[in-house]
Parts: structure tokens; C-alpha cells; sequence
């Protein structure tokens, strides 16, 4: 697998498109990505109960072997807007499907931005056919940049790969970069691959990577309304399909796809809200409780590979948003005690004398005291823009997982602070 | 029941001191707190797994009808320091006891400020010896400043009562900021009254009034390793003892409690740090999960109102907690979209279209959608430096919760990123 150029358009098939309706003041609102046959497509959604229109809309698509396109507009995420907002949204979606002439079920929307305004259907109508004869091939820099909101750069990858010799790719778009709106945030990401690759094949291996990804990023700990993943598959490339989980060509896939969620997923963390630095925060050695797999034994079941490793990422999670932890990440502040005591409320049993905490790769604590660390070159070390903390629980039989975090800055307030709706 | 002067020396037989030992670097840092016999004694500590020495000591030592006094010292937390801490706390309990003439296990004390930096004993020493020199009864000023770290201001309460025709006090010190070192914070309540009390009736009510007030309040979600309220009752009143929780006499008493615990619960969020409002975040009816009830009622057993006003209590601190929430409110936004999906996250479950939101009195969202408030009107009321926010998810048999919580400034994030160990 390797890097390759395009975003979207790397694939063979696939087309996109951005244009100004004028939701927002200047840049573009309006992307549309167009399969040129009948796609396979997959997706993941938000797990807040709060969901926009456009997130039940598609998650009642799923799943589908035809899906030709994805409609999406920033500025506005059409949430919470009762009736008059699945109506919108609904109205979208067909604007897409007449302009592109398919039928509507065969269109995904997603919306991002200002939670509670309502839709301006008439400038969202224009965009969406002015995007449809705008759409070309070539690469998809617009498309990336029209579903920007807070986010002060564009994010689109590629990869090609070879399933069963031949070559297949994979292209994404992705934005940020708070949580939610008003200040016009949610997590989305497009991803498009000329594999050849069965529907339910493609959805578990979509969820299993944003598990380790999208679902392992934290800029704020805000669940938005509008997060969505989805991914169109449409057999281009001519590699012998797909069919299941466990053979060399799916593995090979699900690696790449994979890297493309974990890039992207990078990449919105840091653009995230007011960060100066990319967090990663590893916790290792983290067994689930003895009742929970004494429990799976006994009615004959086995604990998924992600459940074993869900009690990690939740000491991770709880690490990467504590308010106190990411302060002092922004003040290049080697504070251990802050780390430990995030760990100590996460729910998840350990032994505070077995813990090892590293900062940057230096031991900052372990067995069960400070270690005698020199404060003023360790965060001189913590001041590039990437740091690595590391907790190891050493409990046998343990899991380890990641999470992806930002500092928390005097800019993620004044974004969010002195936005007005 | 109505507020008087002294704090802790308002009820009878109860003496405190504070004094300057050298562990910050000029204002006082060791408080002693001394009870002229022996008290009944109860206590609530941090559900955090990381634990001061100071904590499990003290929990050990419950419950008690024997004990006569606490020493406290902020500017070092003596948390995680391994096994020198746990000698440092039993040489604290020591001096103090030797100091007053009683026996060690009489001595509760407490530690708050930096973790994981070790403890200068001959100093600590040197202000127990030196506080027991200062005791007094005329007022608890000295001690109130002494347990200060981050406060602006120190917190001191008393209330007198008629429990069986008896005059009756309660009095209180309380401590905040954030919730943990090493920005030298953490939440501590001591409590003392002159009524005649069982220790089991103690305990139960602490527990019931800690739960609805200093277990309901939040500056930045991170629970300290330190934590604690105690209270020492010790009976110079003359009341006929209260013996059980379902007597008139009880429920003056309790609710009494409750008021001194909720007015230094509310002090404590309004000095939490950098913040600008005192902020309510009241959850009206909701109802515990239908199969949670029917377990209980097919077990013979009910769910406690404790129990049943958690779920309300559960989606009051995420939004409490969410720092969209808490940067809207010191930009005083009427950002009901960033409340509704924080509630949404919650992990409590509610209909979106019956649910609404009121901010400072006005209603902002109702029947799935926004109302059509007065934006620039309604940021203006919000400006004050108190405001409530209500929302009602109308559920059957439901309950409410209150949490308190405060606004998230620049000011929060220079204290917590500027400071360094």
C-alpha cells in the first residue's frame, strides 16, 4: 500500500464537485461526489440520540448495492429542526437525484454547521444543481474544501493498493473540528474505492476501522448530531470480489482502508479548535474485568477483539478530555498527577502501584511514586507539535488502545466563546 | 433554621486554628479543628481510585463515636507518593495528637494542593504544633483561610436550628477550586455541630445531602484524589438525641445539612477557577429506564429517589461538563443546539420533540424546534453572573436534578496551562 495523489478522484469512476449557494459568507457550501454506476455502500453514524435529518435519512438507506451519490452542504447541519428539517433534507436529496438524474434512494446527504437554523432551500437548490455541471474527475480539492467549517485546512487522502494483483485505491475527504455546531462543526468523511467488495464485508470492516479511529479522536469529548462516515464501493477495478472477513485480499483491504480513517482521523484532531499539538494517548496492558469474561465463558461466547480493548480506550478517552490534562498539554506542563487522577475517575479498575506513565518517552511515574524526572527539558520536549503519552497498566491478559487528542488553548474559547448564532 | 456568624465556632465546644508553616509560600497552610470530647463522625470521600493516603486513612478510621479533631494542610496533596506518603499521613495524625492530648485514632486529617511532591514534615510538624498553640472559639477565619489553595475567597457557614426545642448549630468550612493538583486544588468540607446524633443516622444523611450538593457540582469534571467532607457532631446542644432518620426532629436536622452542604457547594462553583457565572443546570422529569423499574419491582425492592433522580442528574453534569457549553455561557450565547446535544450524549434516553429548553427563564427550544426568542435580548439576561438553565423531557413518573457548574474562560486556561509544578 502506498500514498497516492487525487483524494476522491484517485479511484477510477468517481467524480466530485463543490460550489457557492451562499449559506455561507464566502467560501463554497455544496459537494456532491457521483459514482458513475451502481456502488456498493456502507456507513457509520453518530451515536448521539440528538440525530440530524440527513443521519436517520441514510442510516434508513443502509444497507444498499446502488447508492450513486452524496449531497452535502456546510454552513447549516439542519438539526433539530422537527419537520420542517427531514422535509429540507429530503428536498435535498432529490434536487441531487433529478440533477444527476438517478433515483433518490440512491442518494446519501449529509449537512454540517449551525444547529436549529432553518435551510435556505432555494440557494441550496442552485448550489446543488450548480455543482452537478461543475463535476469533474480530475481531482477533488473542491469538494474537500466546500465541506469545511472551522477548519482552517482542507483533508483529503489516497492510497492504492493490489487485491489478488490487481490494483484497486482508495479515496477520502474528511472535515472537523470542534464537535458540533454553532460553531459550525461535525465530524464527517467520505471514502470511495474502486474494490470490488460485498456490502457486509464492507460494513463490518468500515466499523471495525472507525472503531480504532474516527471513534478514537476527541477534540472537545462533543458528540455531534450530524457524524457520519460513509464509504462507496463500486467494483471498477476489476479485482476478483471480495466476499468475506478472513481471506489474504480482505486483509490487505481493511489495512488500507484502515490508514485512510487513521489519516484523516489525525488530521482533524489537528485542526482541531484552537490545538498547537497532535496527543496520543496509548494505554497498554488493560485486561477486562474478570466477571465480564468469566461471564462470556461460561455462556460459551468470547469477547470481541474491540470489547477487549473498550476498557483501554475508555482510560484513554478519559485522559484525552480532561480539561486539566489538556491545559497543561498546551503549557508544556509534564503533569503526571493530572493523567493519573483522569485515569483514577475513568470506571475502570487498576493497581495505582503496577502503573508506568511516560511523557514524550520519558518515565515520569512508576511504582507508585514520581520518577526523578528534570522538569524543565522534559517540557522543553513536550513543546513540538506531536506528543506521545503512554500509560501501562501491566495487567496480563491485557488490551492496549489509542486515542487522538488536541490541547485545549485560549483560542478554543475565543472560537467558541465569541461565536454568535 | 436561619444563617449566623462564627462557622465553626458557632455550634458549642468546638475550637480551630490556622498557622503558616513554610509549604506555600505565604499564606497560612496548616488548620486544626478540635472538639472538646468525644464526636460521632461521618464522612464521604472521592469515588476517584486514585486515592491520598489522607483518604483511605480516614475512611478506615469510620465510623466513629470517638473523635476529636482534623488537621489539614494545603499546598501538598501527599497524593501518590507510594508508601512515604502513608507515613507522612500517620506522622500528620500523630503530631496533631500528641499536640491536643488524644489518642491517634481520633484524628481525621486531610492534604490538598500539588500531587506527587514530597511532604517537608519538619515544616508540617513545626504548624501542627504551632496551630494547637492558636486553638480558639470566638471564630474560624485562620482555619478557613489555612485550607485554601486556588479560592479567592475562604468559605465559611453556620446555621442555628430547634431540634425538640433545643437550640442546635451547624458549621462549616469548605475549600474548591478545580478539582485537582498540582494548580493546588481539590474539594474539602468540614462540618461540625453541637447536636446530639447517632453516627449510622450521621452517616446516612451526609451521604443524602452530599449527593444533592457537593456530588452535584462541577468546574471541570476531573474528581480529585483527595476529596472529603466530614463532619463531627458531638452533642453539647442538649437535644434528645436524634436516633433515627423518620422523626420530625431528623428531618429539621437533615434539612439543616442540606443547606449549610448546598450553600458551600454553590461558594465552591462560584470561585471555581476563572470563572464569571454561577451557573444551574436544572433536569426536570425523567424517568428511570422501564426495565431498570421492572427488575426492581419483580425483586420486591424499590429504587431509592436517589436512584430514580439519577438519570436527571446524569444528563444535568454532561451538560454541565461540556466544555461547548461552559465557552458559550462566558460568551453568553444562547447556544440551546450545544445543550440539546450534550443531553443527547448523555446516554440517557428522551424524545427530541418533547423535550424544552429554558435559558434564565425564557423558553429557547419546544416541540422539536426552536422558538423564536430574542437573540440579542436574551444574551443580555444571560450576562449576570448568575443564571439557570432548565430543561424539561416531560417523561411520566419522572424526576429533576440540579447540578451547578460555572463558565469556562480564558482566565481557566491560563491558571491550569501557565502553572508549572
Amino acid at each position: 500500500m502506498k500514498t497516492t495523489a487525487g483524494g476522491l478522484a484517485a479511484p477510477l469512476g468517481f467524480k466530485s464537485a463543490g460550489a457557492y449557494c451562499g449559506i455561507k459568507r464566502k467560501r463554497n457550501d455544496i459537494a456532491l461526489i457521483v459514482s458513475d454506476r451502481d456502488a456498493v455502500a456502507a456507513g457509520v453514524f453518530t451515536q448521539n440520540i440528538v440525530r440530524a435529518s440527513c443521519v436517520t435519512a441514510n442510516s434508513a438507506l443502509l444497507p444498499s448495492t446502488t447508492m450513486r451519490a452524496i449531497v452535502v452542504n456546510s454552513g447549516n447541519a439542519n438539526a433539530c429542526n422537527g419537520e420542517a428539517g427531514d422535509r429540507d433534507n429530503e428536498l435535498m436529496a432529490q434536487f441531487a437525484a433529478e440533477s444527476i438524474g438517478v433515483g433518490r434512494g440512491q442518494i446519501f446527504s449529509a449537512s454540517t454547521g449551525i444547529i436549529g437554523a432553518a435551510m435556505p432551500m432555494e440557494k441550496v437548490e442552485a448550489g446543488i444543481r450548480l455543482a452537478a455541471t461543475k463535476l469533474q474527475d480530475e481531482n477533488s480539492d473542491a469538494a474537500a474544501e466546500a465541506i469545511m467549517t472551522t477548519d482552517t485546512f482542507p483533508k483529503q487522502f489516497a492510497v492504492e493498493l493490489t487485491v489478488g494483483g490487481v490494483q484497486v485505491k482508495i479515496g477520502a475527504i474528511a472535515k472537523g473540528s470542534g464537535m458540533i455546531a454553532p460553531n459550525m462543526a461535525t465530524m464527517l468523511c467520505f471514502i470511495v474505492t474502486d474494490a470490488a467488495i460485498d456490502q457486509a464485508v464492507l460494513q463490518e470492516m468500515l466499523s471495525r476501522c472507525v472503531w480504532y479511529t474516527f471513534n478514537s479522536i476527541t477534540v472537545d469529548g462533543d458528540t455531534s448530531t450530524n457524524d457520519m462516515v460513509l464509504i462507496l464501493a463500486k467494483g471498477a477495478a476489476g479485482n476478483k470480489p471480495i466476499t468475506g472477513l478472513d481471506t489474504q485480499d480482505a486483509a490487505v483491504f481493511e489495512t488500507a482502508l484502515y490508514n485512510v480513517c487513521l489519516h484523516l482521523a489525525k488530521e482533524v484532531v489537528r485542526d482541531g479548535e484552537g490545538a498547537t499539538k497532535l496527543v496520543s494517548v496509548t494505554v497498554k496492558n488493560v485486561a477486562p474485568p474478570k466477571a465480564l469474561e468469566d461471564a462470556y465463558v461460561a455462556s460459551g461466547r468470547d469477547l470481541t477483539k474491540e470489547q477487549r480493548a473498550s476498557f483501554a480506550r475508555s482510560v484513554a478517552k478519559t485522559i484525552a478530555n480532561s480539561p486539566l490534562v489538556k491545559t497543561a498539554l498546551f503549557g508544556n506542563d509534564p503533569n503526571w498527577g493530572r493523567i493519573l487522577a483522569a485515569a483514577g475517575r475513568s470506571g475502570v479498575q487498576f493497581d495505582q502501584s503496577a502503573i508506568e506513565i511516560s511523557l514524550a518517552g520519558h518515565p515520569v511515574y512508576s511504582n507508585g511514586q514520581p520518577t526523578d524526572f528534570d522538569h524543565d527539558m522534559l517540557s522543553k520536549s513536550m513543546s513540538g507539535n506531536e506528543l506521545a503519552i503512554t500509560i501501562d497498566m501491566h495487567q496480563l491478559g491485557g488490551e492496549q488502545a489509542t486515542v487522538w487528542t488536541c490541547d485545549f488553548s485560549y483560542e478554543y474559547v475565543k472560537i467558541n466563546a465569541e461565536y454568535h448564532t
